[in-house]
């Protein structure tokens, strides 16, 4: 075969991991890192999974080098079986924008699969009930890529409406004030009542769950960290109580309106 | 023991099985499935988990008979392990909150877990590149239990942000217009180029996959059914391709401000 004509004999799987245990993790997922050669993501999302990378190569990198992480998945997938990582879903906050996004830069045409993983909202609301029953948006409160002033004019907006949010990327070092900011805009359209719910480290070890109201949620700022994910409830998001303990929080989808129950 | 202290020796788990084949199952909810003496559910959920359920008392329904069902899996319940299942994750447009709206309203002392699954809106996201990385927004075209004019004014506060939106139920037989509706209010503020993922029977067989945009969306309109999702990009979202090929849409997440690949 002449040697100008490129054969890829690789393949790219960009995998959501789930919220950390293998128990929430996909049998797709795992064969997809069963089958790489070359396993690729943060150290935090590699660490569950090393029963499963006896004999692969793993390069396992901290936050903040992802460009420099696509790109060299993708070199690797010209010719090996790769998997990148992200927790959660890989298209939420994850790496698969980028990893397409350089993909498509560079022209390479390798076999390409993104595998959805359990996000944290879905993993956090699961931990408190159901907060997320109906309409809900997700927001993340990182404002490294995206300018403050946007995000506070989303999450303006959507409090307006009243539908639940969940924030992702609730604190970190670099930004202890956001979810204060959050909080005080929330204030502005939602009562003091409205339910808020503290996940850190939902579904893996180490795992805790806050359960407060915004008129309360001051007591409780600092027990957000940022592996916490925090849902502020919406207009009918309600405490879910049995007996005298609060359980979660619950949004009704509304059949209280339609049946009596 | 006298007979008026009430004993649970059964337990409740709300299971979300994920888009539908098993591969995107976790293993906890195919777990729970597999201890449950009784499984509750559509029918169209129970067919993958044929194979678990022998020697079980399976009760499948219909749809729209949500109310009662909850109330028959938590009868069952205070005797016996029982799952009741929905597709995706239960607690977004699921069986979680009626679950447990009825749960609490009955005061009864259930041992209960709420299992998450891989979403709709993560799934069929997977299957057209990364339209979801950034902030966005879950959106039900469903009138029954949420009045259609609070739909509208949630969608045009999000098409105003220009953030993605995953439209669930954007059209059944009761509602053929609801989708027409949403499209022309998304006009309203996004450019013609904005990216319209069209995404039926997502990660289950029969599967189909459209990549249009919103300027020629109305050629599309009549290939959605009730078991497909429909994502509306945002401002920044955009066609994927390779070569001449459309692959799907990517909704970057900002490295391109920050960092040159």
């Amino acid at each position: 075969m002449p040697s100008h004509i490129k054969t890829i004999k690789g393949s790219l799987a960009i995998v959501g991991l789930g919220p950390g245990l293998r128990e929430y993790m996909t049998p797709r997922a795992m064969k997809a890192v069963a089958k790489a050669e070359y396993v690729l993501g943060h150290s935090t999302y590699l660490a569950p999974l090393e029963p499963l990378l006896a004999g692969k190569q793993v390069i396992s990198s901290s936050m903040g080098k992802e460009v420099d992480r696509a790109k060299q998945a993708i070199d690797l997938a010209r010719s090996s079986h790769v998997a990148i990582v992200s927790g959660g879903d890989a298209g939420v906050y994850g790496m698969a924008s980028i990893v397409l996004e350089v993909l498509e830069h560079e022209g390479v045409e390798i076999p390409v699969e993104v595998i959805p993983g359990v996000t944290a909202a879905n993993a956090a609301a699961s931990r408190i009930g159901s907060p997320l029953s109906g309409d809900f948006a997700v927001i993340s409160l990182s404002d490294l890529l995206t300018p403050l002033e946007v995000i506070e004019q989303r999450l303006d907006a959507i409090f307006t409406l009243g539908i639940p949010v969940v924030l992702y990327n609730p604190k970190s070092r670099g930004r202890p004030h956001n979810l204060g900011l959050a909080i005080g805009l929330a204030r502005n359209h939602l009562g003091p009542e409205t339910p808020v719910g503290i996940v850190k480290n939902a579904l893996r070890e180490d795992e805790a769950i806050l359960v407060t109201t915004l008129g309360a949620m001051d007591e409780s700022i600092d027990a957000v960290d940022m592996h916490t994910t925090v849902i502020i409830g919406g207009k009918e998001s309600r405490i879910w109580r049995m007996g005298d303990d609060v359980k979660g929080i619950i949004t009704p989808r509304g059949y209280h309106r339609k049946y009596v129950y």
